[in-house]
C-alpha cells in the first residue's frame, strides 16, 4: 500500500513525441511528390534547387520515373534506388524522405518502405490543406529543413564533409562525416531545437494459401526486400467483394494458436484492419471511431455489413489478427489493398490474411537507426508548444469534427 | 538493421493475464450480493456456509446493512468493516472480495474500493447470463473458490493455521501463515493451477471548483479514505443535463498546462469519459466503440450531442482529460455520475471533472499487494485455455454482436 | 394496361406548398418573441411600430406576461388571449401568428396552438442564424409583412375597413370586410404573389393511464381548449427515464386494436416519436435520419437503448404507436414531454401515451380556415423559385450537412 | 373550425393492404426459383406437379433456361415467353408470378418486369428463413395457391373454362372465362377470403448521356419493351466507384428544372436511392433507417462517405432525385446497378442517373389489371388478422431488431 494520493491536475501526460537526433548530417534525401501537378513540380524545383544550393553534400534521390522526368533540370546529378534489375531497398540507402503533396504522397511515400522495419523519417509539405499527418506547409520549407537537417545539436561546427555515396551500399550516414554540418551555408535560421518525431505504427500483414505457405508478393512489393515476408502498412488492410454480386464471407480469428478463438465471421462488401493512423482515413468513413495515433491498437472496422450489430472494434496491437476467406465464397476471389493498392491476384476460400500491430522499440532516437519499427514522421512545430497541435487542429480542422447544428435552445 | 522478419504467424498474442499467488491463504473475504433477489440471497447462504465450513479460518465480512440482514443467519461470527463513523477503508481488510450478482453487481463492489488505489481480487458468480465481466456460474463456487483459494501454490501443507483478527488493521494475509493452507477441508477438488487475472484499468477522477480548488467527496466516497483524493471508477464518469430544458455546454480539454488544449466543446444531453471496460456498458448504448479492456485507453463519447459529427474517440490512457462547465449553462447545474452512481451537488460554469486513466504497475503478483492500480478480475476459466474466452463469449453471447440479417444472395 | 412511359425528366415534382389567400385582410396578429434578448427585444418595437402605423386595422395580441412588459411603451392598445381565468383559446382569435426568435421561439408559439386542430399561419423571422423552420431575415420583415398580408389578393382595393374586435369571440376575419386591404399605407412595396405555406404535419398525442382513462391536461396545456383532449406536437414526444438510476422500458405496439402488435420493447434512456419536422431537432442527436417535412410518416428513434440493434425507424403517418410503460420500470416515473415542455407528473407502469400523426385536409387555402391540421409555416421567398430553398439551405448551412474531410486521393 | 377532437384510441389505422380479386381465374403462371439448389428443385417439381394435376387449366411458364433444363421432366407442355429474338415481355402474358427461394429470387422476379408498369401479383414460397418480402413457408404451397387462384370470389362455380392460350397475344384472364373457377379439382380446402396485396412501390429510372440524351438498355433490359424508356426497381440504385482507387464524386440534386437544386455533392464509394423495400436490403447495411413499405418516400444513403456528416436522408417519394457523374470523377467510369444487377457500361462525368418513385393507381383490384404501379406482393396469412404480421416479424425474426444486451440494472 502507497503513500498519498498525486492530484490528477499535478501528473503530467506524456507527449510521447521523440527527439531527432543525427548521428551526422542526413546525405541523402529522397523527394517524394504528389504526380500531376504543376504547382507541385514547380515546388519541388524550388525546394530541390534550395536543398542542393544550401547542403551541398546531399544526394538528391527521387523514384526512377520521377528522376527520367526532371533530370536534366538539374546542373547535379540526381540519384535513384530503384534500377531495373536491381533488389536495393529504398531503407538501405535513404536518411530522410521529404514529401510533397497530401496524405495520399506520404501514404505512397511509406508504401517504398512496406517490406523495411526500420523507416528513416519523414519530412512532408502540403501545397494546400494541411492533412492528418502532420504536414508543414510549403512555404516554410527553409526554416523546416534546415531545422530538421541540424536536428539534436546545439552548435554547428565546421567540418570538411563526408564522401557519403549513394551507390555504396552504405545504409546510413558515415560515421567519418560527425563534423558533417559544417557546410550550411549562410546564416543561421533560427534556433536549433530538436524535431519532434512522432512514432506512427503500422500492420505488419502476411498472406497466406490455403495449405498455410506464404503468397508471394507481387509488384510494387515484390522486389523491396526479398528478407522481409511481411508487408507493413501506414494506414489499413482491406478485404473486399470488388464486383462480386455476392458479399464477402470473411472469418476473423484472433489470437495465436493453440489460443486463436473466432471472433465472428462478417458478410460484408469489406473488411478492414487499420491502425490508429487510420482511423481518420477509410474506418472513418465506413463508420469507425477516431483513435489517436499513440493508443497502441488495431481497428477492426466493417464495410456495409449485413448486420445491424457489428459495431467497430478496437483490439490490443498485439493480437495477431486473422482474417480468413469463408467457403462460402465459393471459390469466388476477394479483393485485398493495402494502403489502397490492391493486389493483382486475389484471395480465394482458405487463404488467410495474417495482421499484427508492428512491433516498436526505440532504444535510441530516430536518427540513429537503432530504433525498429514504425514511420517516424516530423510533426510541424509552430507558436503552440503542444504535441497535440497536428492532431487536435486535424479533427477540427480537417473533419469538422463536432460542427454543432441548430440554434442554442 | 536487423536480421531476418520473423513470421506473422510466429508471433504469440500476449496473453496480459497475469497469474494470482497468494502469499498466505486469504483471510477477510468480502461478499457483495444483488439486493432484492431471493435466489441470489439463497445462493449466498449456500455460499457463505460453504466457506466458512470448508475455510474455518476466513473471516467473512459484508456491507453493514446486508451484515444487519443476515446475521442471525449464521452459528459464526460475520464481520463488517464500515461501522458508523469509523474511517477504515475496505481495502485496508479485505483480501478477497466475492460477488453474487451481475456485473452491475460488481460495480458496486469496485465502488466500494473507488478511493482505493490498490484494490483486492475479485471472484465473481452469476445466476444466470453470464456478463461481460468474467463471472463463473455460480453452481461452479466451489471449485472456483478452491481454485483462487489455493492459487499459485503447487502443493497444499499441513499448517497450524494463523490468528489473522479483521479487526486489528492488517492490510493483508499475515506472514506468519504460510502454512494457511493446511485446514482446507475435504480431499483435493482437482488441479491447483494459478487462477488467471485481467486487470482492468480504472479512470482517476477529480473535482475541482471555479478557483481550482477541489470539490469535497460525497457520501458514499466521503470516508472511504481520506489520504485520497480522487475517485476511481471501473466503467465511466458521467456528465448530464438531468432535467434541464437546455443542453449541457461542456468544453474538452486534452493535456496537461502548459500544454492543454481544447479539443471541443460539447453539445449535448451529457458527455462521457469511459475505460475500455465500460465499452461495452453506458458508453455503446451512446454509439461508442467496443474497445478491448487491454487497449490502454480511454474513450470519450458524446450523448446525444447537437452535432453530425461528433464521432467518438479514443485516447491513450495517460492523456489528462479536463471536462470544463462552459458559462453558456449559465449558472445550470450539470450532473456528474460515476459508475452510475450520482452526486447530489452538481456542477457550475467553470468548475472541472479531470480523469486520466489511472497508472498500473505490477510488479509481483496480485495477491501479493505488490502491485497499484486497476481491479484484478478473476476471469473464469474452462475448457479452453484462451484468454480470450469470456470478452469474445460476452460480445457474442451478450451483445448478439454482428448478428446478420437477411438471405445470402 | 397503358401506352408509352412518360420520361422521367418530364415529370414534375409536385412542390406540395400551397398558396396563402385570406378572404380578408388578417385583424388579430400574435407577435411572439424570444425572451431575455434585447436586440430582440428591440426588434419587436420597431417590428409592431411599423406594423400599427401601416395596417392600422390590426390588433396586436401578445401573450400576457409579454404584454405585462410592454404595454406602457405604445400609444396604442395591445391585446392578450389569455386573461387569467379565461378559457378562450389563442386559436379562436388569432388570425396570423408571427415570431421573433429562432427555431425555439417557433415552437413555442406552436404550442401555444398544441390542443387546436386549425391552427393560424405563422410568419417568422430570426435575428441571427436562419434556422431550419423557413425563417426570414429580421431586416425583410416589412416586405414580409405586407407579401402575407395581402397575398392571394392580385390587386388592392380601396375600403371602408371593418369593425372587428378581438374581444367579440369573432373566430377569424370578417366576412364584411372584404375590403379590408384600402388602408394599407404607402406605395405598392412591389409584386403580390401570393405567400407559400409549408403545412407541416403534428403528433396527436393521447396519455392514458392503466385502465385505459385519459390523463387530464397540466399546465399549459390544461386551459388551452377543453373540447380537444389530444395534444398537438410539431416536433416530438419524449418518454425518457430522467434521474431514474435504471434505464426505461417501453414496450412499443403499433395499429390499432384488434390489430395491434408489439413492435419492441425498447430498454434506452428514452424514446422519440417523432414528426418530420422534429426530424432535424432531438431525434437529429439521437441517431434518426433526415425526413423531408412532407414525407407523411413518424419516426420512431430510441436515445442511448441498451442494444446493438435498435436502428430508427420511419412509419406512415397514419400508424398508431402506442408506448406503453412496462412492469419493469417498478413503479418508477417515466417522463414525458411534448416539444420539449415536460409533464410535471410522469408516467407509471401500464400507463400508455398514444401518438398518431393528425389528420390533414386543406379543402380550401389557408388562410380561410377551411383547412384543418398542421401548422401552415409561411416560407421565405427570395430569388430562387424554389420550394426546397429553405429544407436544402438548412440541411447545408445549419447542419454542415456532407461536410468532407481528408483530401482527394 | 371544427367539432369535438375524436380520442386518438378511436382512430383505425388503414391497413392499406389491397385485397386480390381475379376477374377470371389466373392462367399463365411464371414460376421463378432460386438456381443451383437441389431442395428448390425437387420442390418446384413437386409443386408444379401440383398445380398442374390440381388447375388443370393454367400454363406454367418458365424462363427459357430453367424451361430448358426441366422441361422433359414433365408430361405436359410448360411455356416461357422470351423466345430469342421476341419482344413479347412477361407483364403482356403473366398472370401470377410464383418464387421458390428467397428475397433474392423475388428481386429476380421483380426484374423481368423492370421495364413493366403494370405488373402481376406475385406468390412467393421459401424453403428456409421467411424474409421480409413476404414469403410464405413452402410447406404450406398447397393452401396458399389456393387461396390466391380463388382470391375474391364467394363461391367457386361449375364451368366449362376457357381456351386462353399463352401464345395468342393475349394481356391477361379473358373475359369469357369467368366461370374458369369450375374445374378447380378436390374438395374446398378452407375459406376462400382474399388474398392481401401489400403494393410495393419502385423507383422510375433513367439513364442519360451527357447531352441530355437517353443511354439505350443494355441487357437483360434491352428487349423487354420497347415502348418503355425507363427501367424499375423494387430495392435501389446503386452509383459505385468499383475498382476505381478514388472515391466517387455524385452530385445530387432534388427537384425538377426550373426548380432543379443541388443538394449537395457525395464523395463516396457510393450512392445508393431505395424504397422504403429497399431499406432493409442495403441501405440497411450502409446505415439508413429502416422505412415502412407503406410510407411514400425515397431514401438517399451513401455507402462510406468521406464525411461526418451525411446523414441519410428520405424525400417524399415524388422528389425527382438527379444523380450527376461530377467532373472531378476525371472521366473514370461509375458503375450504376439496378437492384444489383450491374450496367456493363458505366457512367462517365456529366452523365446523370434520374430517379423518382414511380406513380401507383390502384383504381381497381389489383389482379384486374385496372392498376398501375407497384409491385403487388401477396403477403403470407396466418392465425394473426394483423397486416403488419410480416413487417414486424421481419424486423423481429430476420434483423435481431433491439436485442437488448447486458442485464437489468
Amino acid at each position: 500500500m502507497t503513500g498519498s494520493s498525486a492530484r490528477v491536475s499535478d501528473q503530467t501526460t506524456q507527449h510521447d513525441l521523440l527527439a531527432l537526433q543525427w548521428p551526422s548530417p542526413p546525405r541523402n534525401i529522397l523527394f517524394v511528390r504528389k504526380d500531376d501537378d504543376t504547382a507541385v513540380h514547380d515546388a519541388l524545383i524550388e525546394y530541390t534547387d534550395h536543398i542542393k544550393a544550401t547542403y551541398p553534400e546531399t544526394n538528391l534521390v527521387f523514384e526512377p520515373y520521377v528522376a527520367q522526368q526532371i533530370h536534366d533540370r538539374f546542373s547535379f546529378p540526381v540519384y535513384t534506388v530503384r534500377e531495373s534489375g536491381s533488389n536495393v531497398p529504398y531503407h538501405a540507402k535513404v536518411d530522410l524522405t521529404t514529401t510533397l503533396g497530401g496524405d495520399g504522397t506520404i501514404l505512397h511515400a511509406a508504401s517504398l518502405f512496406a517490406t523495411a522495419k526500420s523507416v528513416p523519417p519523414v519530412l512532408s509539405f502540403s501545397m494546400g490543406t494541411l492533412g492528418f499527418l502532420g504536414e508543414w506547409k510549403f512555404k516554410d520549407f527553409k526554416r523546416a529543413f534546415r531545422e530538421v537537417y541540424v536536428s539534436g545539436h546545439p552548435s554547428v561546427l565546421p567540418s570538411k564533409g563526408g564522401n557519403a555515396d549513394v551507390t555504396d551500399g552504405g545504409s546510413g550516414p558515415r560515421a567519418d562525416s560527425m563534423t558533417g554540418w559544417s557546410n550550411i551555408r549562410g546564416k543561421s535560421m533560427g534556433s536549433s531545437r530538436s524535431s519532434r518525431i512522432l512514432m506512427r505504427n503500422r500492420l505488419r500483414i502476411g498472406l497466406f494459401d490455403t495449405s498455410g505457405e506464404r503468397l508471394p508478393h507481387e509488384p510494387p512489393f515484390a522486389h523491396q526486400d526479398n528478407k522481409c515476408e511481411d508487408i507493413f502498412a501506414l494506414n489499413e488492410v482491406l478485404l473486399h467483394r470488388g464486383k462480386l454480386p455476392h458479399l464477402a464471407h470473411i472469418t476473423i480469428l484472433i489470437g495465436s494458436p493453440p489460443h486463436q478463438r473466432t471472433l465472428t465471421t462478417a458478410i460484408a462488401d469489406g473488411f478492414l484492419v487499420s491502425t490508429p493512423t487510420g482511423s481518420t482515413a477509410y474506418s472513418l468513413s465506413s463508420g469507425g471511431c477516431i483513435v489517436h495515433p499513440l493508443v497502441s491498437s488495431l481497428l477492426l472496422t466493417p464495410i456495409c455489413p449485413r448486420s445491424l450489430s457489428f459495431r467497430p472494434v478496437v483490439l490490443p496491437a498485439n493480437t495477431l489478427v486473422t482474417l480468413r476467406i469463408d467457403e462460402l465464397n465459393r471459390g469466388k476471389e476477394i479483393e485485398v489493398s493495402v494502403d489502397g493498392v490492391r493486389r493483382q491476384q486475389g484471395l480465394r476460400a482458405g487463404m488467410e490474411v495474417r495482421v499484427v500491430g508492428e512491433e516498436v522499440r526505440t532504444q535510441g532516437p530516430p536518427g540513429t537507426r537503432d530504433w525498429m519499427g514504425g514511420v517516424p514522421s516530423i510533426v510541424r512545430s509552430g507558436h503552440a508548444a503542444d504535441g497535440e497541435d497536428h492532431w487536435v487542429g486535424g479533427l477540427n480542422g480537417l473533419l469538422k469534427f463536432n460542427y454543432p447544428f441548430g440554434e442554442d435552445g
